[in-house]
This record gives C-alpha cells, sequence and structure tokens, in this order.
C-alpha cells in the first residue's frame, strides 16, 4: 500500500498492464490444460504458447456460466476446472443452482484487498462483515481481503439486526460490507432504538443494485463513502468502485472484454454485451468465463488516477435464452442466423404477443448499401427468414433496420410477452 | 502429526511437560501484566518470574467467567485483558452475554488441529462444519484448526438441512463437526429422503452434551467415530477425546486445575469442582481463568497413549449464586465461612423449604477428632452458626456431618426449593 493506491500496479500504463498479463497468460492456459480435465477438454488444440495478445484470447471459447452446472453434473464436484484435489482446498462452497466452488489455497484469493483499500479501509480499521458465511463464499471473499489487507473482521452474517446493533455500539466498527439493503436495514433499527453508529464511515456494497438515490441517503445518515464492488462466485472480485464514482475499474489480475451475447466477439466500448473475464488464478483457473452478465466499457481513464479499464456494473443478465411454440430459443441461435448474412451487423430478436399466440421479429442492422436498395433489402430479408427457420425451427419475420438503431442495452432476445 | 499422534508432545512424560509449561508461564504472566491492563490489575503485586509450579500458580486469584461481563462494561471491549489493539485482532466476536472476544493472531489460535487429528481428520479430509459462524467464535475455532491441519472446509453453519443433504452428496465430506443434535436431524432428513450420506465416517461434536445412547445411536447409524472436545469463547479447545473415549485429554498448551466453586483452592483428584485453566495465548491471556463448568480429573493415563491429565467433560455449572429471603449468597461465602474455621474441611449449604419459607443448613464434614467428641462439635456448631450468619447475614443452621459424607458433585450451594 502506497499513499492513495493499493500498490503500484494500479497506476501502470496501459501497454504495461497488458504486457504483463498477456505475459502471463500462456502459461496459465498450460497450466490449466496440463492439470485440469475440463480446461483440456475446453482448451482442446489450443497452442498455450501463441495466446499472447488480445487477438489471441478471442480465438478461445467462451466458457458460459450456464454451463457449469452440466459440466459438474458430469464431472462432480467441478466438472474438471479445478487444478487440485478437492480436501487440498481450504474451503468447498455451495452456490445456487446449486453451482459448487473451491476456495483457491492461496493468501485473499478473490482479490477483495484491492477494493476493501479503494473503500478507504485500511490497516487495524474493524470491518462489520454482514454477507453471511454459510455455504456460499461472498462473505469469505471479504474475509480474506480483510486479513490481507490487515483489518478487523466482525463476522457478522445478515439478520440478528439488534445483536449487530450492539456488536457496533461495543467494538465501534469503521466499516459496513454487505448488501445495501441490509446496511438501510440497520441503520432504521438503530434510528428507531436511538443507537449511536455513528462510528460506521465507511461502506463497501456487492450482491445487488446501489440506486444513486439510496447512496444518497447512505451518506445523509452520515457515511462518507459507500462505494460497491463486483464480482462472481467462480471469479471474486472483477472490478470495484474508487473515490471517483465514475464506473468500476477493473482489478489488476483479470482481463476482461465484453461480447455480444452468445459469442466471443467483442463490442465496441460504450457498448453494451456480457462480460467475459479471465482470471489469474492457478487453482481455479477461468479462462473467457462469461459471467452472464451485462456491462459496458467506459471510455478513458477514471480521475481517482487508476489506469485500468473500468466498466458501467451490473446492467442486467444476458443470458436471454427463452421459449417459444415450445421450442428454446438461445442467444446463440441469433449469433448463428447473424454470422451468416455478412450484411448484417447486430440483430435483435423480439418476441411479442401472448403465450401461444406469439410473433417472433429479428431485427436487423444491414449495411448502408442493402439500406438503400430495395430490391437487395427484399432478397436479404427472405434469406433470413429462411436462416431463422433453418437455425430455431420457427417461423419468423424479418425488419431490417438503420445502423445504430437497435438499443445498446445487449439484448440479443428480448421477450415482450406478458406472462401475468 | 507422527503416526497415531498429532505431535510428539502428547506423548512426553508428565515431568517434561510440566517443565516445559512452568517453564513458560513466567514469561505468559510479565507478558500479560506489561500490556494488558486488565491483567497488570488483576496480578498487581505479582513477580511473575516467581510462578514456576501449581504450589506458586494456586497463590494467584482466579479471574472467573462471571467478571467478564462488568471488566467489559468498564474497560470495553475485552476488560483490558487483551494485549493488542482491537483492530489488530484477525477477528472479533460476541457471545453471549454479550461477551466479547477478539481472535488471538497466529494459526490455529484455538487450538482444535488436535482435537480433530485425535478424531480421526487427516489432512486432505473434507469437514463440514455445522456450527455457525456468525457473531460467536465456535464456529471458527474449527475452522482454523482445519486449517492448520490441512483439510477442507465446507462453512455450513447450522440449519437449512436439506441443502447440507445436496453438499453432503455432491462434495461427500469425510467428517461432521458441530452439535449433536444437529447431527441427529442431518441424519433423519437423509433417512427420511433416502440420501446416501455414508461417506461420513468421522463426527466431532461439541457445544452441548452427547448422552453415551446417542453417541450409540450415531454409530448404528454408520459413523464410525464420534467424539467430543470442550472448550470455551475465551480459551478454545481446552482437553479433547481420542479413540479410547476415557475421558477427555487436556491440549498440550493449557494448564488445568479442578477448584472447590467460589475458591482458588485444588480439590483431590476424582474430586469434582470448578474448572480453572491458564492458556498459553499472547494475544488473549487467560491465567487461572474460572471457567464456571464443573469437572473432575481422572486418575492415571489415558489407554491410548497420549500422557496427559484427563478430565470427565462437562458436568454442570459451577456458579451456584442463589437468593434466600432477598439475600444473594455466592459459592465464596461459603468458601469464606469454611476457611474461618478450620475443623472444616469441606462444605454444603443446603437451601430447602418454599421460596419466603426456606431454610439454611450448612453441612460440614469436619476433621474426624471433632466428629467423635461432643462438646467440641457443639461449640463448633455454634461458632459456625455465628460465622454464617456474619458472611451471608442470614440465619442457619448447622449439621456436622462425617469426612467423605458429603456427595461429590461440585455442588457448594444446593437449591433443593421447589420454583414451579
Amino acid at each position: 500500500m502506497s499513499g492513495d493506491f493499493f500498490d503500484a500496479l494500479e497506476t501502470r500504463s496501459t501497454t504495461e498492464r497488458e504486457l504483463d498479463l498477456f505475459g502471463r497468460l500462456p502459461a496459465l492456459i498450460a497450466h490449466a490444460q496440463a492439470n485440469a480435465p475440463g480446461w483440456a477438454k475446453q482448451l482442446q488444440g489450443v497452442d498455450a504458447k501463441t495466446i499472447v495478445n488480445r487477438s489471441a484470447l478471442q480465438t478461445l471459447p467462451v466458457l458460459r456460466k450456464g454451463q457449469l452446472k452440466d459440466l459438474q453434473s458430469a464431472a462432480p464436484p467441478f466438472g474438471g476446472l479445478a487444478t487440485r484435489p478437492v480436501g487440498q482446498a481450504p474451503r468447498l462452497f455451495m452456490s445456487p443452482g446449486p453451482i459448487f466452488e473451491p476456495q483457491p489455497g492461496h493468501d485473499d484469493p478473490w482479490r477483495v484487498a484491492r477494493a476493501l483499500f479503494a473503500a478507504g479501509m485500511r490497516p487495524g480499521h474493524v470491518l462489520q462483515n454482514c454477507f453471511g458465511y454459510h455455504l456460499t463464499p461472498g462473505a469469505w471473499m471479504v474475509d480474506e481481503g480483510a486479513r490481507k489487507l490487515g483489518c478487523a473482521v466482525i463476522p457478522a452474517g445478515i439478520g440478528q439486526t439488534e445483536q449487530q446493533l450492539d456488536v457496533i455500539r461495543a467494538l465501534k466498527p469503521d466499516a459496513y460490507v454487505g448488501t445495501p439493503s441490509f446496511l438501510r436495514i440497520l441503520i432504521e433499527k438503530a434510528r428507531e432504538l436511538n443507537i449511536d453508529i455513528s462510528n460506521l464511515k465507511n461502506a463497501l456494497c456487492a450482491a445487488e443494485a446501489l440506486p444513486p438515490s439510496l447512496r444518497q441517503w447512505f451518506k445523509e445518515q452520515g457515511l462518507e463513502r459507500v462505494l460497491q464492488w463486483y464480482g462472481t462466485a467462480e471469479l471474486g472480485c472483477v472490478a470495484y468502485e474508487s473515490e471517483a464514482q465514475e464506473g468500476m475499474i477493473v482489478d489488476e489480475h483479470c482481463l476482461i472484454e465484453v461480447v455480444r451475447p452468445g459469442t466471443g466477439d467483442p463490442v465496441a466500448v460504450g457498448e453494451v454485451g456480457e462480460l467475459v473475464v479471465t482470471c489469474f488464478n492457478n487453482d481455479y483457473p477461468m479462462i473467457r468465463f462469461g459471467t452472464g452478465d451485462l456491462t459496458a466499457i467506459l471510455a478513458g481513464p477514471s480521475p481517482c488516477g487508476r489506469t485500468n479499464v473500468r466498466i458501467k456494473g451490473w446492467m442486467g443478465r444476458a443470458d436471454q435464452t427463452t421459449k417459444i411454440r415450445g421450442m428454446f430459443v438461445h442467444p446463440e441461435q441469433v449469433a448463428t442466423i447473424v454470422k451468416r448474412h455478412p450484411e448484417v451487423r447486430k440483430a435483435r430478436l423480439v418476441v411479442s404477443g401472448e403465450m401461444a399466440n406469439d410473433s417472433l421479429t429479428l431485427h436487423c442492422e444491414a449495411v448502408s448499401s442493402i439500406d438503400q436498395d430495395e430490391p437487395q433489402a427484399a432478397a436479404l430479408n427472405a434469406r433470413l427468414v429462411e436462416t431463422i427457420r433453418d437455425v430455431t425451427k420457427l417461423r419468423g419475420q424479418v425488419s431490417l433496420v438503420a445502423v445504430n438503431s437497435l438499443p445498446n442495452d445487449g439484448k440479443v432476445i428480448d421477450d415482450q410477452r406478458k406472462y401475468d
């Protein structure tokens, strides 16, 4: 820790960072291929030593979160994706799904110390950790990060509100870590019981949205800093807010990409897509892991001085698989349709009407030459209808739209049917 | 770890052990006096370097668990008994009372690895830890012990029974750690749902009584070993069972005494009294800590080959303070009465009748010369009645009884009144 930054990595140049991460990537891939049968299969035929830059990385398949359950059922408990035997992990977890995860066997295995530091926590501070420690790994990510940073943790869990206020009164924690909603409950109960909790200066939230109005309310209640971090059970911390509060800064040991849902193809800076993460973790490596979460890359650096790329934070779920007339339709299928027609740059499948009486329209942004040529457009339209049928076994309509006219929300399938 | 024992300490000679522990004791006491104002006060005037054997240890005051709450209120949060600042502890806890405890800042701070080993757990085993991790330290004691031993822990907590069975099915833990009653719930639910949990071979229980009939039932359900350990939130593990299942073997870093409740005076081997523990822990030292729990020392060594002294396990609570005609009567007061009359070796205050119409009789084992001399006995009786009045402000009767005729149950005050 040095001054305003957790370490010097946070302020290095983009070139330095990319050289460092891509310098380490071939060894990570080779290690995963050699020690984790699941990765050997996923990355079959990949020559690790050639994956030395972004374009090489983009040739690797994306492993999507939605695939984990099946992989784990076929090769319990971790789908062959962990490099060490089950009994050699410090701890083992079960997340909703159920999906199982091992704790990697090194200090601060989920890299949360950096996020705690950015949220104002320092060695010797006392943190009330209000994530639940049972079965799922969230609380442990914070706990291990605090061990690394040198903070004392009160393992409080969620609930037992009055007892937690007793703890706050007696142990005077400097910071809260947990969900925004439980922080709100604690503050409201403290006011009701007239308990002074003004020692709580910092809060670091995760696991659910923190609306700006709620953040403002926390500040009005006396909290100096209320920041967020983003992570998943498989990856740990991927990005975190700094005091600049302009997006989330990517962790120094993650390589992120934002891709068109259902594909491995990066979208442009600013465009909403699925967050795909490669994470330098030898025990439970993740190489192009598709989180299923939507986000967008923010252009330019953070005003706080950290130089890593920033993302907008969680913008919804990318897994838009839906069922139409008894058939599943996946974002991957929409991507397949688009790829068969070079004239189409981007598409969005809109499902409307009611269940059992629904209609299907593929809205396509076509290159501008098509846009202005009616016969060509009609021919493309007809070819697309055919491809929809080939790929999805469903009859659908096509609507060609102007370039950049589709909403920037990461949606590839927009199911507008009412279910109530 | 070497063969059947966690380390060579377990099989050293009694002399070697006492020389080791008493060799380290002066430094522990000096450290506590120098760095913890609460201990400086408690051990005022004690010359640490002279506390080199059991008789010197017995001159120190007992700090009773019942005193902690007041000490902590006067000097929050730890009553001045911790040697490091609050923010430098890895974790902070709140136990019922509330009483607060810091986690000592070293590996396996509560010395549970030894108990896990004795219960059959080995590096690479997977443990399902069914103590609750929130606020209280019990689960953490096991968790840190497993880290030291090299076992993987599933931090499961208590409750969520069906989800815990999903975890058992998927992660196949070798061992259960938790309360006997929750183990019973898990087994019964597994049978009801026809889930195979036969991978669970070992169980290590604590925190409540394990009746022999329940231990037998666990074995009938397929568990190979169901053992227990004993500890407190302040001390961590004090004693543990081995496969011999003859009492609990004292931990290698604790010095134990069993004293007459309310005093610091050791009782004879086999006699029930209050467990007093001195524990080599630099961050939260405990020097003659009166647990308030009753136990007795078992004569002779354990057949398993471990040479340390054994205790019988938990035999009830020593704190027998009661209220008689509006006045509190404490075990310490009974001890004071006894000390004023050298002819009396042991006494038991029996309270009988009904509330508001109760009678008070001090049963005294007097030396045998008195026993056989009626005038001397009558004179002693009269002097005792007077002392009872002086010490308790209450009128009571005295009954002189034969030596060794009082029950061996650690009771100094026996309140036989009915409260319903």
